[in-house]
């Protein structure tokens, strides 16, 4: 019989009480012993509720009990989950965590904290929901030179994205439906601001090179520009747009960047759809290996928090995982990256058309059926050399880059 | 420093030999360690190379060396496999395989050694070449109830499916095609009559129930009867055949079938295409998981044995994965499973569509433009019920199930 206890009780918390009733007898198996919350950390009270007997107010409860072997932390924010965590790990408490900020933030502490109390620190929630990308990336492709990752991280935007690609309605509409399904918050900036998805690259780029990559450094573009005449020249183009997360690594050096994209039906990203995430990792040894599924949600976040547990109560005794080092990696920026870019212009005719052809070295010309502009797909360039060439472009409206 | 042996070097054997060298400062780095290669058994001498070196033509040699800490098997087949893997096993050394013939048939008593000596015995390799799906199950979705598992397990098959898909030839030109490019061995039963695929259900299978499910008890039908008007039938209705493996799980049984199936768009297997591999796992927590990438290629397979290797060393002291029991399985026969189906029939006119709607309860008619002959697309029943059906369906010539 072991004993954990969940700090925080909001919908992923409460996902992993119900998943350790729900599926106890299958992980009693597979654990070979029996699992019980024993403590609730809230600040609220849940009178009504059966569970209000584990709830506490106080961390110390939690801490000072020698039998709750696991804590998991599922409160979100920095602080106090921080300190909270910092408490448990040194109480020789093992952490499990779904909160990506606090990983993205404080990780090497967190990771010195852990080993130096041979416990273990795993958040595999933090990334994907139910997919488990970080234990691909730390236990299953370690023998691989990874050369890029990249990722449809964030159900909300990608639920927006193809709602407006299904039902040819603007950005706004297609928010207010996502927020109606409980898709999207009240406050929506981290996510349609792409915040959410840098956070969670930055954590998948810090496990790939080993050192910190800190989301303040990640390029970041949101989804609120995109338009309804983004979507019919993608729609034309036979492309589909979604917010992509990517990271490429080169000599040692990070090139990240969370922005729109025009993903082409040969990408292995084009299929993601809905609230789905995705992720494809490109090592030199096995190419591209694509894990995909619900990436948020309470009970498969839930999921990847249990399984957290139970990979913590199986390995008691050691440091699974040793994290990254506080030491900052390089990071270049996208100046020198090369894409492929879809451009919006005003123009009517062919002299247009020639003339925009002519400065971005060829591509070709999108007719849309929207007045007075077109659009273009130009060749291959850094974005250095895109942004010289589209400022000589009169009645450049806008550009979006290809994947 | 860690040393290493490799028992076989064909393809495999090679790419972990290969991979090893080209991403040794990646290894070592997330090791801390460097790992050598020590000792290649093989039947063969390799005069020309460099490798000669390490050859050895006796097990003992690696057995008796003390500095060996792992053993790679890439040899295949059961025997002397089992004998050497035991041996290395007994001798207290990690055994990493890419031998599914081997797992499948002698798992219970490798991790029977494996636990007795406290060493690993590890077989990522064995699935979905570089997919970490095998690692995916032991070690990620351990929280969940699964329901379901569902792949294309196969690259052969999918090449040349795939290939009929696209260029519409025959199944022996697609098979031609496919030896000519390497992708199908001289003799390719195992591949097409999908007993390769029927292999890795089972290990999945044996993975999730815990208990040992053997390749010989679940119903497998190959790819050797499907035709170019197949095809065309699937083309028309938007759907792609694919050999799929597929087990459920209810109630601690198992019911498991390798078969060619049309699969909907919809479906996440739909976008795998050539030799690329796929796996949906579905848990009641989770939902559906999927992961793709090459399933086979030294390279690729080279990585997931490596990976093991290096989590091998990591975890010297323990059993991570203790692994399924020799008790047998649960096994239910398919005739109780439902599934609806594309039936081919000769038939001429609306009384002959009519009539098999009317033996169907209802379904919807496929005109492929095919001389004399209809497809129909049937409702959801069991495989009982259709196989009463299509018996009382006057010039039925064929039907294949839909996913």
């Amino acid at each position: 019989m072991k004993y954990i206890a969940i700090m925080g009780l909001g919908t992923i918390g409460r996902g992993v009480y119900d998943l350790l009733k729900e599926n106890r007898r299958e992980i009693a198996e597979r654990l070979g012993e029996e699992i019980f919350v024993k403590r609730i950390l809230d600040l609220r009270d849940f009178p009504e509720e059966e569970i209000q007997r584990l709830v506490t107010h106080d961390v110390a409860d939690i801490i000072e009990d020698p039998e709750i072997s696991v804590v998991v932390e599922t409160m979100g924010g920095v602080e106090p989950a921080f300190s909270f965590e910092i408490k448990a790990l040194n109480a020789g408490k093992h952490v499990c965590t779904s909160n990506k900020e606090l990983v993205e933030n404080k990780g090497p502490e967190l990771f010195a904290a852990a080993r130096e109390n041979k416990v273990n620190f795993f958040f595999e929630a933090s990334v994907g929901g139910g997919i488990p990308i970080i234990r691909a990336l730390t236990g299953s492709l370690t023998a691989e030179r990874v050369g890029r990752v990249s990722g449809i991280l964030n159900g909300t935007t990608n639920y927006i994205l193809s709602s407006m690609t299904n039902e040819g309605g603007t950005y706004e509409e297609a928010l207010n439906k996502a927020m109606q399904l409980g898709y999207a918050e009240r406050n929506p900036a981290a996510d349609v601001e792409g915040f959410d998805a840098g956070r969670k690259l930055a954590i998948l780029a810090s496990i790939i090179t080993g050192r910190r990559v800190c989301f303040g450094e990640i390029s970041t573009e949101g989804i609120t520009g995109i338009t309804r005449e983004d979507i019919r020249y993608s729609k034309e183009l036979g492309y589909s747009i979604k917010l992509i997360a990517e990271a490429s690594f080169e000599d040692g050096a990070v090139t990240a960047l969370v922005a729109p994209r025009m993903v082409r039906p040969e990408s292995a990203l084009h299929p993601i759809n809905g609230v789905q995430n995705g992720i494809v990792v490109c090592g030199n040894m096995v190419g591209k290996v694509l894990f995909s599924g619900e990436g948020a949600g309470a009970y498969a976040t839930a999921s990847a928090v249990s399984a957290d547990v139970i990979e913590a109560l199986r390995r008691c005794t050691e440091t699974v995982y040793s994290g990254w080092s506080s030491e900052k990696a390089d990071i270049r920026d996208v100046s020198g990256s090369r894409y492929r870019y879809f451009v919006r212009a005003v123009g009517y005719n062919q002299e247009d058309y020639d003339n925009a052809l002519s400065i971005f070295g060829g591509g070709s010309i999108i007719n849309a059926h929207i007045q007075a502009e077109f659009g273009l797909v130009t060749p291959e360039m850094t974005e250095e050399e895109f942004h010289k060439k589209s400022g000589e472009l009169i009645g450049f409206i806008k550009s979006i880059r290809i994947k």
